[in-house]
C-alpha cells in the first residue's frame, strides 16, 4: 500500500516512523512520527503540548512551540549513538496531541492545563511537555504534587522565574517558582535553578529563593566548564526523590536558540546542557518539559530542533531507558 | 477529557476540528483539522500529500508544500461565505496522508505516485493532491486515464509544461503536459491552459501544444479583467466530460504566491483564480492537485494559506457538494 | 546644536520633522516624528498606540504594532500631493504614546484602555489609534459612545467580527461589533463592514448582522472595481452623525499586508482603500483605529509602512484639514 | 568537457546558457548568462552595473542589486513569447561587469560613472544600466547628453526626483531630475514621469517640474486602468527625438517589489509597466537603467527577479530587435 | 492617567521604566527607556546615537542600529544580578537622541559628529554611543582628545581597522586607528586591540600597528580561554591613564552577532566580551561605543539585544557606579 | 578604463581582485575574485562548484551552495593574518565554474561528476570543491583513486555518512563512504571521521565503520577542547600518504552554520575546526571538499562565508603554500 500514514498507531509497533519508510518531510508530524494516541492510557511516556503564550511578557509566539518542535523532531532517529540509549526498545511512547485550552484567559488556561495533567499522571505516565511559555509549569507541577507529593525540581532556565508579580499578574511566565515553592509543591533544598544571568528588578533579586533552600547557579559559574560534574552533583543531592525537570529554552545562549521569548546573552551551551541532562540519568523523574520555543523568531526551525533533541535526550535517562 | 486529539478520527464526525474546541494552533495539522485515514476507502474526497522537488529546474524546496499547506490550512472554516458551499455537509473527506516515494530517484517516485493514485482511484473517492512539484501530475493523470479513460483538462499555470525534455530528462516538472498529450491521456481539444507566459526557449514554445488542440490562455490576454466569463466558457466547453485540475501556484502573480520554484512576473490575481475556480462549479471533476508551494520561499506561510485556500474551493466545486 | 531630538516637542513647532533635519532614520521615533505628549490636552487629533495580542486567536505579534508603525512612519512627509490635503496645517496633532496595560489579564486590558480613552475624548482630541489586536476597538468605542452616544461605523475588514463568542470569550478580536451591538455603541443603520470574505463557521454566518440593520459589502462584490462609488454612498448615508472608522489591515489582500495575525486571500487591493478614505471626507470623524499589524510577520516592515499610510490618510479626511 | 564555463564567451555565440546546457543555478552569473566583455567595444547592448547606494536616504542595500539582478536573470530564456521579441537574434549583448567607484564618496563615485558611460557610449552599444540607486541616472544622462545632446526621458518611479538638495546634498537620489533639468540635459516638453505618488515637502511639490514643460502622471490617475494608451501616447508625443529609460523599481507598489530602498504604497501593478514598455516599442532609445532594487529587503529575490524581467523587456524595444 | 509617557522626562526620576508600569514592547523608545534629554547638561553619561554606513565598504544597515538597539533595549531591567553592579543608583543618565548629519557626505558628516561631541563632552557627560559605522569612532576621539589630551584605548574588533586608505577615502571604516594615531589622540603604548583575525592585504598587516607601540591581541590567542585575566592585565597596564572603549560588534562571532557588516570567522564568546568588561572596572573611562550593528542582517533583533547589553555593562564600569 | 572586469583572467594576474580595485560588493564573483579559466589546464589548484541538492533527505538548497560561497567569498583578503599564508604567491588558482550536471538524475549527475574530475585531476590540479550535497564526493573519490590510487581521508562531519543504503539509493549523500570504502578508494586504517554526533537507526551504527579500520571521533570527545593535538595526531598517522579532504559544513554547530540540509546539535565550533585544518599543514592534499551548504536556511550569507574561509583555510595548507 504505497500510501503510508504514520500518525495513526493502527497496526504500527511504538517506534518512530523511518525516513527509509516515508520521507522524513512527509507525513502528518506527531513528535519524532510516533503513533497518536487519544489518552495516555498504557504508555510510559506521553508526549503532549501546550501551545500558549499569553504568560509572556516580551516576544510572542511560543504558541506555534508544539508545532514546530513536531516538525523538527522527524530529524531525530530512535538510538543514541554517544550514550548508548534505546528509549522506544524499552519504552512504550507516543504523542497524545495538545491540551485545548483558551487563548483568550491566562487564569481559564491555567485551570485546563492543571486537569489535562491529572488525567495524564492518573494513568501513570511521565508526561513530557512541549511549551508553550513558562507559565504551564506551574499547573503541571499542582498536578504532579498532587499526585507524587512535593518534588525535587531541576529547572534550566536563563531567569528565576521568582517574581512575586508581573504588571499585577501573580500567574505568568515570571512567577512559576515562587508560586509553586509558596503553595508546598516543592522540595526547597533540592530545587536546582541552572543558568541564570542577566539583570534584574534589585539588586537581592536571587537573596530570596536562596533563603527558601534554592540552590541557584548562575551561568557565568559556569562558562568555559563542563557541567558534567554539576550534574553528578545535582544527581547525588537529589537522590531517591521524585524530581521534575523544567527545560527552558532560554536558558542557552541566543546563539543557540535565537527562537525564544526573552532571551539573554551570556547563556549555557549545547554540550553544557546535554553534559547537565546525561549526568541525570539514574533520577526518579516523573516530568519533564520544554518550553519558551518562538517559532516567529526562528525561521530556519533550528531552534525547535534544538529543543526536539532536549526532549528526545530527557526521554534517554526516564527510568527503564535500556542502554546499548 | 481536556487533552484533544484532532488527527485520529475515532469517534469524530468528519468535520473540522472547530477554533472553538481546539485552538487553531494547537493539534497534530491535517488538512483543515480533517480526521486521518489509512487509505481512501469509503471517502468521497481524499486529500493526498505528495512531497518531493526533484522534478524541479530552479528553487527546491516544495518537498514540504504538504506540511505547509496542512499547516495553515487550520484556518479555514467549513462554510464558504461568498458561494454557500457546504462541501462537509454532501461529502465524506479525510486526509489520507503521504505519498511513501523515493528522494534519490525520480523515475522510481513517478512510479510509486501512479500505484498509490491506482489505489485511491479504485475506491472512487476524489483524490485532492497536494505536491510536491509539478511532476507530480504525469502519474496522476496516468492513473487516472486507466480508470476513467483520456480526461479532459484545467491547467493552471504560468508555464505549459510541455518541453520534450529538460536536461535529458523526459519526465520532470517542465514536460508533464506533452507527455500526457503523447500518452493519449487527455482529450486534447478539451484541454485548458490559462496564465501562461514569460519567456521560452523558442520564438513558437506555444504553437505545437496549440496545434494538438490545446486551448491556450496567456496572463496578458487576461490582465484587468474578471475571470467568470473565462470560466463558463471552458465549463461549457468541456460539458459532461470526466475532468481533471491542475493547479500550479505559479500562475498567480508572485506577489501573491512568493513561496514557489519558478516564479514568473506578470501573473494572474487571486480574485481571477477564485472566479475562474468558481465557474467551473457543475463539471464531473475526477481530481485535482495544487503544486509547486515551496516554503523555503515563504516563511510568512501565506503561499501555503493561499495554496490551502485553493483546494479548499476546488473541493466546493466538486460534484455533490450542498450549496446554501 | 547638532544633537537634534526629534520626539520631545519643546521649542518645536507641531510639525513633523523633516528627513532634511534629521535623516528619517535617526531620531527616537514618535508617530511622523510629531512632538510627544503627556496627554491630549489641547490637541485635535492624538495618535496613541494599544500594543496587545492577547485577543488574537492566530498568529500573535500586534502587541509590537505601534512601535513598527511609529518606526515606518518617519516615510511619510507632511503634504498627500494626490489629494492637496495639509493636515498639519489646520490641526494640532501629537504623539501621546501607548496604554499601559496588561499583558497576562485581557479583561483588565479592556478597562484600562476604557479608562485611558475617556481621558483622552474628554481633552476633545480626535484619537488615531494603533493597534494591537482588533479587541482594543471594543473598549475604545464603549468610551466613544460614552461621550458622543451611539455612532456610525465605517468597519473595513476582511471579518464582520460578530462572533457571539470564540473558546468561551465574550470580548476578544472576533465579537467586537456583536457585543457594540448589543451595548447599544453603534447606529446600526449606519454602519457598514466593508471587505468581508473568507470562510465561516455556518452559511449564515453573515445574516444575522444584516439582520441588525448593518450594511456588509462583501470583497468579491467589489474585485475590479474602484471603491470610490462605494465610498461616497457610504458617505451619503452616514450623513451628518458622528462616525467611528475601525481600519483592519487584513481587509487588504496579503500580497499588500503579510505582516498580520489572520490573513485572508482575496482582498482589497491598496488603490481601493485610498479611494474608500478620500472618499469619505466631509464625515464626522470622532475617532479612528487601524489594527492588526502583526510585525513578527512583516520583516520588510512594509505592512506598518501601509498602516502607517492608512492613518496618515485617515487624518487628512478629518474635520478641519486645510486642502491646497 | 564536463566542467561548462558560463561567463567567458570564449568559443560561445552570444547567447544566453541554456538551462539544457547548465543548471540555471549554475555557473558563475552574468545578466541572462551573456558572455562577459571587458568592454562595450562591438556591442549593440552593454549591461552593465552601478553597485552603490550613499545616495539613498532611508534603506540602503542598492550596492547588491547589481549582483542579485544578475543572479536571479537565469531564469529568463532568450525568446519573449507574449510579444515575439527575439533580441539575440538581432543585436549583439554582453555583460561588461560593474562600474568601479568609491563607497565611501558620492561626488568622486558620480565622477567615475559619468566617465565610464562617456567610453561605453563612444562604442555605440546601448547601456542596459543596472543600479544602485537612482543617483547613478545623472552622470549617465550628463554622458548622454554629451555624445547625443538633450534626450527625451521616460522615466518611471515613485517620487519626482526633483528636489533642489537634500540634507544638503545638491546630487543624490531625490535631485536627479531637477540637475538635469537645469543642465540642459533633457527636452523638457518630452520629459514623461509615471506613477509619481506619495507625500511631499510641500502642496507644490509637482507644479515646478510641470512649468519646466514636464508631463507628470500621478499613480491614482492609472489605479485600475490599462497603460497601453498611455505608452502609445507617450511614445507618439516623443517621436524620433533620442530617449532615455529611467526606471524606478519603486514606480511599482510594494506588493510586487518589496525589495527597495523608500516604497512607496499605492503604485503600479507589473501588468501596467509590462504595457508601458511594451508600448513604446519604436523609440530611438539610447539608453535604460533600472535601479533601487536593495537585496537585503528581499530574501526571496523576488524583487531582483521583477528587475530582470523588465531590463529584459526594456531589451526587447531597443531598435533592431526582430520579431517572430 | 492610564497613558503613560515613557520617553519624555518630565515629573519621571531618572531611572528605566520597569516592565511592571509599561509592558516593555510598548512606549516611545529610548535607550532603556530611560528619559529623553535635549542635550548632555547634568547628565553623568548621556547615551548618544550617530546613525550612519557610509563608511562601510561591505554590507550597509548600520545606520538603523540606534534605533534597534533602544528597541531591544527594553528587555534590560536596571540591576545587573551577576556583578551588583547599579548604575542609575548612582549616575544620572538619559538619552540624547541621534546627531543630525548627512547621509550623503561622508567628510560632512564626520566634522558634524566632531562638533557634536564637542558639546557634550563640554558638559562633563560621559558619551556612550551607539554606531553607526566604525567611523563615527575618528571624529569621537577628534572632541575626545581635544577636551582630556591623548587617551588610552581598549579597542574591541574583529578588525585593527588601521589602513591608510580605502579605495582613496583617509577617513572611512578601515582606517580609524592609523588616523587617530597620525593624529596624536592616542597614547598608543596604551592601546590595546583585542579580538583581531581574518585574512589581510599583505602578510604585515600588523607590524606597522606593533611599531607604533599598539598592543594586539588575536582572537586565536584567545579561544578557550577566559579574557578575566588579559582584562585585569589590560586594566593594571593603563592604570590611571583616561581611557576610551571602542567596541565592534564583530568581534564577536558571527554566531553570536551575526547583524553586523563586515563579520569575520573565528570570533570572540559573549562570556568572553562580558569577562573583559567586567574587569576593566575601576579604569578612568571617558567615552564608549558599540558600533557595526547593522539591523537588516538581524530580523530577531539578538544581535542588537547583545550590543544594547554590552553597553549596559559598560555603564556599568563607569566611574561613580555602586555596586551592592 | 573605469569599467573594471573582475572574472576574466585576460591580462590579470592570478591574484584576487582588491576591494580597493573593485568594492567587495561589485564585479560577476568567482570564488574570492580570481580568474575564471575553462579548464584546470596551467594551474595548481582550481576551485570548481558542483551545484545539486537531489542526494539531500531532509532540507534542499545545496544547489545553491556555490553560487553563495563565491558571493562571500569577496569578503576574503589574500594573506592568512594569523599564520602567515600566501597561497597566490605560491600557487596558481583559479576558479573553474561549475560541473555541467541533471538536476533529475541522480545517477547521472554521479557520473557526470566523476567524467569532469578525471579532466581536472588529469592536468594536476588539485580541486577545491564547492558542494552541492554531500553525494558528490564519491564520484570524486572515484576519479581520485583513478589518477592517485587509494587515499587517505580527513572527513569532518556530524554524520559518518556510512549506511548501506536510503529509501533504496545506495549512492546519495548518507551512503558516500561505505561505497568508497566497499570500492576500496580509501586506505580504511587512514580514514579519520571528525565531529560524530547525533541519533542513529541502530544502536551500532558506529560498530561497523571501525571495523573496517575507520577512525572515529565523536564530537562529546572533543567538547571543550582544542583540536590541536588531534590534528597532529591526525597528520602524524597519515604520515606521506595522499590524502583527500572532505568537509561537511554540519560538521560545525547549527550556531555556527545554521544554512544546512541536515543540522544536528553538539556540534564543533569554528575556533576547533581552524585548529584542526592548520593542523594537518604538510600532508599530501590532492583534493579538497566543502559541502552542504543550503542558501535558502541561510539568509544572512554567514553560513556561506564560514565556507568559503574554510576552503580558503584548506587552500592554505596545500603542498607548496608559502608562509611569511
Amino acid at each position: 500500500m504505497p500510501v503510508v500514514l504514520d500518525a495513526q498507531g493502527r497496526g504500527m509497533t511504538h517506534q518512530p516512523v523511518s525516513g527509509n519508510d516515508l520521507a522524513r518531510f512527509a507525513g502528518i508530524p506527531s513528535f519524532m512520527r510516533l503513533p497518536v494516541h487519544a489518552d495516555a492510557e498504557g504508555l510510559d511516556a506521553a508526549f503532549v503540548g501546550v501551545p500558549m503564550d499569553h504568560g509572556t511578557s516580551w516576544r510572542p509566539g511560543a504558541r506555534f512551540g508544539p508545532q514546530q518542535i513536531r516538525t523538527q523532531s522527524a530529524m531525530i532517529r530512535p538510538y543514541a549513538l554517544q550514550t548508548g540509549a534505546a528509549p522506544f526498545d524499552g519504552l512504550t511512547c507516543a504523542d497524545i496531541g495538545d491540551v485545548a485550552l483558551s487563548t483568550f484567559d491566562l487564569r481559564a488556561a491555567i485551570g485546563a492545563i492543571e486537569t489535562a495533567y491529572g488525567a495524564i499522571l492518573s494513568t501513570g505516565a511521565v508526561p513530557m511537555t512541549m511549551g508553550g511559555d513558562h507559565t504551564v509549569t506551574l499547573p503541571i507541577l499542582r498536578a504532579t504534587a498532587a499526585r507524587h507529593g512535593p518534588v525535587a525540581l531541576v529547572h534550566v532556565d536563563a531567569h528565576a522565574d521568582v517574581n512575586d508579580e508581573m504588571f499585577g499578574a501573580r500567574e505568568c511566565h515570571g512567577t512559576v517558582f515562587r508560586r509553586a515553592y509558596e503553595e508546598g509543591l516543592l522540595i526547597a533544598p533540592k530545587v536546582w535553578q541552572v543558568g541564570l544571568r542577566g539583570t534584574g528588578y534589585s539588586a537581592g533579586d536571587f537573596d530570596e529563593p536562596r533563603g527558601w533552600g534554592f540552590n541557584l547557579v548562575t551561568a557565568p559559574e559556569l562558562w568555559h566548564k563542563s557541567l558534567t560534574g554539576l550534574g553528578e552533583h545535582i544527581r547525588a543531592q537529589i537522590g531517591a526523590a521524585k524530581v521534575y525537570v523544567s527545560f527552558d529554552i532560554d536558558s542557552l545562549d541566543p546563539a543557540f536558540a535565537p527562537g525564544t521569548g526573552t532571551p539573554e546573552i551570556g547563556g549555557l551551551t549545547v554540550p553544557q546542557v546535554l553534559e547537565l541532562i546525561r549526568a541525570l540519568r539514574g533520577l526518579q523523574i516523573v516530568g519533564c518539559d520544554l518550553v519558551e520555543v518562538a517559532p516567529p523568531y526562528d525561521p530556519s526551525g533550528n531552534t525547535a530542533l534544538l529543543a526536539a533533541n532536549l526532549l528526545f535526550e530527557l526521554l534517554c535517562i526516564l527510568p527503564g531507558v535500556p542502554y546499548r
